[in-house]
């Protein structure tokens, strides 16, 4: 048997885990080959593989990134790196080409609906699911989480010694354009004590008193807010970047500082984590969980369960049909365990009534 | 309403979070007072108490062990740090005296029968489990669990890079003197070559085996053993100690080093975690459970659900009657997820026919 | 003997340790009583103070930031927070009616100017010097230094992941606004391939050749920015912030970010480290130096020397009159042995000719 | 210009980053080529080589140990690891057949002598000092062990959790078996009650009174041990390891936990940190170092000055004779800054009058 696996979208904390669990399972257990396909699905396109044997992922366990590279922008149905033509046949040549049995691609919803494409054309092809908000549907923890999650408390932590020492309020800025998991989870580990999300449209007034509540309590405050949150009816101030273009990032984090300034007696100072959520090493539960999703992935390549992605659903590693997951996301559930808890708190959410 | 809070029994990462969690979630959500009982269910015996305001619990959700205090030999029932005899209507009073119209206690099976015997006693009492160990009944993952594996994924990590640079055999020793859960969970985070574990007797021919062909492969292994690991039919070298007497840590570790140095032409070297896997900041994951289990455990005192303990079951907090937990506890089941996938990635445990 | 203890100007890690070391040298070596003053000279004006004893320093070692508060702005020679009057009058008198026999004031440049005015009004004064930029004159390594460089190497670490994943140029912006010190020094820790500080102007079209150079030999580029970095004539895009405003923080990075993506083809991502960088536990390296320097404080003032401030240089600590200290900085000379092994290393610094 | 790099003894973090330095500095600034040699001086006997180029060195400045490998007993002298011939000659000759101008060689004491020996038959080389026990002569600072003195701070804040809320002593061993550098600095910084070095024979009562007294200051005690601490006139409990053979840590610690536990009427733990202060990515800090040291050993060849070892001497870089390194080390002198610091703070040092 011979695998191919490659790695599409952005960047996490755990994809060099799945790659060795993929490699380590297929080549150990099943006498498999596997070999990389480099830069996502352009490495399909322009043939650009590498052999992966468990030589080759020893140590990688604990990298961040992805040791194939990875991008975000090619879509051999729709190639935006070129004239916009589609390239799937090129794509399904190189597949018979390299003489590959089967396929595990590892990405977000944009991957697993490119996944369910080629599915369509007969490539047996397994997803595993990446997304570092955690907002994938059909699956309920996805690795890269814990370690984003991981970067988001230790910089409260950090925010708040000088809070405390200067009577601050200080913001810190978080992933999470459309979901606030991550701000939701991060502050909650990180003991803030305002968390605004996307799902809960802020009033700036009530921020302000809820601050003022906290300044009253303990002398600082410590407020987590998510890149996407805005205003009722208002707009995120993050833009949705071109291809290639940088985001622009703190433009909510920026905007509070200069309205709870106005608003409060005190110093205010936001920051904006951005792409230190990305990087690093993945947390030891990340590695663990992207470790499981690359044996229950070379599991169902080796019988034959193709069309599906793996996921975690309740403590428990099921396939999904590749048709429910492209193109859908998961967002915090107003009812959701962790909100209550939070409200349960007294966390302020700077929601008029909270 | 007045609530106490004590932690019973060996410390862990996250006491600290849910005792911040109860006393926030009482006092801001229901206006409830909240007293702190030192030491364990000594503070009963002897009225050693603090109050717990908010501001008392601001910057602890970050710190290891329990702002109470701890210990693991005072037994009300049972009085070993005095004459044995039972000194429950003592520890009764002293809830009655400090008027205290519910009782949340944060401890392993033992805290939890004595909490049972309370119960039956009359006491209103809600209990929170943990065990850093992860092997309490009707439970699936404990707050300080997550922090422990951690530790041991950081050890393996820094003796790879050793192993890697002497060509070496490198063994750590971890907790789990019944249960395998942490040398299992923190193996596989931190790529260990073979897995020892109490649940799967090893026989050191097959062992050595094992880290052959791994030294033939890339030239170096790790080894994971827990401290109950042990022959066939044989005992755990780590011996149950005396009341307040050390126990002897180390015995399986330095056992394999020897028995391991004289079968492969390589050195061997052994490391024992012992109490570093058990102090020190908790891990944001086990503050996020650890806070969840401590707004659950306030929600009961506040519905007036007493005799349970809170639990996580597959995903899901529930109550379970403290009955059903008291002196029982949960090994790793041969055909559980993780040691299934462990054996798919080739990791050796030690045993005869792997 | 009776001794006021104070923290002036932003927070640090390690201003904690300083506090205990003087705590514990004064009260257990020599019996004296310690008195910690609340928000800087702030305390003195109005009185605020807290005693401190042994047990009053436990456990702080670790944590960041000052339990005596802080802040930038009360200076009691020219009270901004009030009416710009002198009440330095008062400030004596507060020492005096508290007995003071003596005053250890840990702060920077600012800091230090007061002290001066104050020993030349006949206070019995030493100062500890702190700056975490390490830009004060007489002192060659300051404790938060270390911490900070260990924020910006972490923080390189982790974009170095997702720069090596996708094939990006990515900036990181450190603190150092007139001295680059940060920057070079977390810059060599993080394995940056271009430095660029204030000291050394840099022209963008030399800057992009050096990035060019990079992404030819490995495919990825990482910089290291100090805020305080223009061009040649140029100004910093940082601006110097009214009291109580926030800085606005990142303008060298976000122009670099979109400089470079116009010049070269590829993606390039900013990252602001900011208040990151000043926040959370101090390393060994600074605890260490931290506890020496309140040791020798402690000493000076044992010995009734008074009037200066204590300093390290070339590995011995000195007394420095205070005299030479105020409103003076150290920014990095051209020749500096760091800047030559950069160089040394193939390091760019955007400059014309390196 | 041709030059072969190879790392010798015990592996230390901050290996990987002198031979980063070592490459990037020839290659780029002077054209030249690098060729590593493996596993220290056997790889000279053996023309086990490889190139290295920039590329091979992208990345591994965080990575702890050698990349290049390395090993204790390999004397070409007198090479213990066949018949206890001398194969100099052999190495020699490798080294002209490679075609070598010039040798860099990373190593401690014994790899200096080595040094010192190949540079008496004409080779052209120079030495980098390595020494995670910070004990080699005529370098007052090492790469490796500021990353070792981190480690033990963290497992004594470990430690310190568990101490606070059992009320226990907690003994932590380090490395150091002739001289206390990782225990005293590695002590101070992670707030430790009593620090015992070889420098200062201990007495066990007195070591039991003072740890009587910080129990009865603030209940717990935490005590930091070197493994060659011993009693007057005792000699070590730690015993010189055989080639090849495990040495035996943790007879100080585990003596002392049974010593002290039959004198205070407390719980007593010991922990022994071995192998974990060796291993692991390097601090900043030592990045730094390495990187310096690296970059300097360059300058040396570049410059043909050989015969030397650089070495850090207040603050500054300078070259020593090979002669007078080689079998010479450096213990805590009794009127050291750090310990006359320690002794300032009201640590013991568990001698009879401190």
């Amino acid at each position: 048997m011979h695998v191919g696996v490659l790695t599409g979208g952005g960047d996490c904390p755990g994809l060099n885990a799945v790659i060795r669990a993929v490699t380590l399972a297929l080549v150990r257990e099943c006498g498999a080959r596997v070999t990389g396909i480099e830069r996502g699905f352009e490495g399909l396109l322009h043939n650009r593989t590498r052999p992966l044997a468990p030589a080759d992922v020893d140590g990688i366990l604990a990298q961040g990134g992805t040791i194939l590279g990875t991008q975000n922008r090619c879509n051999p149905f729709r190639d935006d790196t070129a004239d916009g033509a589609d390239r799937s046949a090129q794509a399904m040549q190189t597949v018979r080409a390299l003489g590959l049995d089967a396929m595990i691609v590892i990405g977000g919803d944009g991957t697993m609906e490119i996944a369910h494409r080629f599915a369509r054309l007969g490539m047996a092809i397994v997803g595993v699911p990446k997304t570092i908000d955690n907002d994938l549907c059909h699956n309920e923890r996805s690795f890269g989480f814990d370690s984003a999650v991981a970067v988001v408390a230790d910089a409260l932590d950090r925010l708040a010694t000088t809070a405390r020492s200067h009577g601050r309020v200080m913001i810190a800025e978080t992933m999470g354009r459309h979901a606030g998991w991550i701000a939701l989870e991060g502050g909650l580990a990180g003991a803030a004590d305002l968390i605004v999300i996307p799902e809960l449209p802020y009033e700036i007034e009530a921020m302000a008193e809820q601050a003022r509540e906290r300044l009253a309590d303990k002398g600082y405050a410590l407020l987590c807010v998510a890149e996407g949150a805005h205003e009722p009816g208002g707009e995120a101030l993050v833009q949705s970047s071109l291809a290639g273009e940088a985001p622009r990032l703190g433009g909510v984090a920026h905007h509070l500082e200069r309205e709870l300034a106005s608003r409060l007696d005190r110093e205010v100072r936001a920051t904006v984590l951005g792409h230190l959520q990305r990087g690093g090493t993945p947390t030891p539960f990340d590695r663990v969980l992207a470790t499981q999703l690359g044996f229950e992935a070379a599991q169902r390549v080796r019988r034959g369960k193709f069309g599906c992605m793996v996921s975690l659903q309740e403590g428990h590693f099921r396939s999904v049909p590749l048709t429910d997951v492209a193109g859908r996301y998961r967002s915090v559930a107003l009812d959701h365990p962790l909100l209550r808890a939070a409200a349960g708190l007294g966390i302020g959410f700077g929601t008029a009534a909270r």
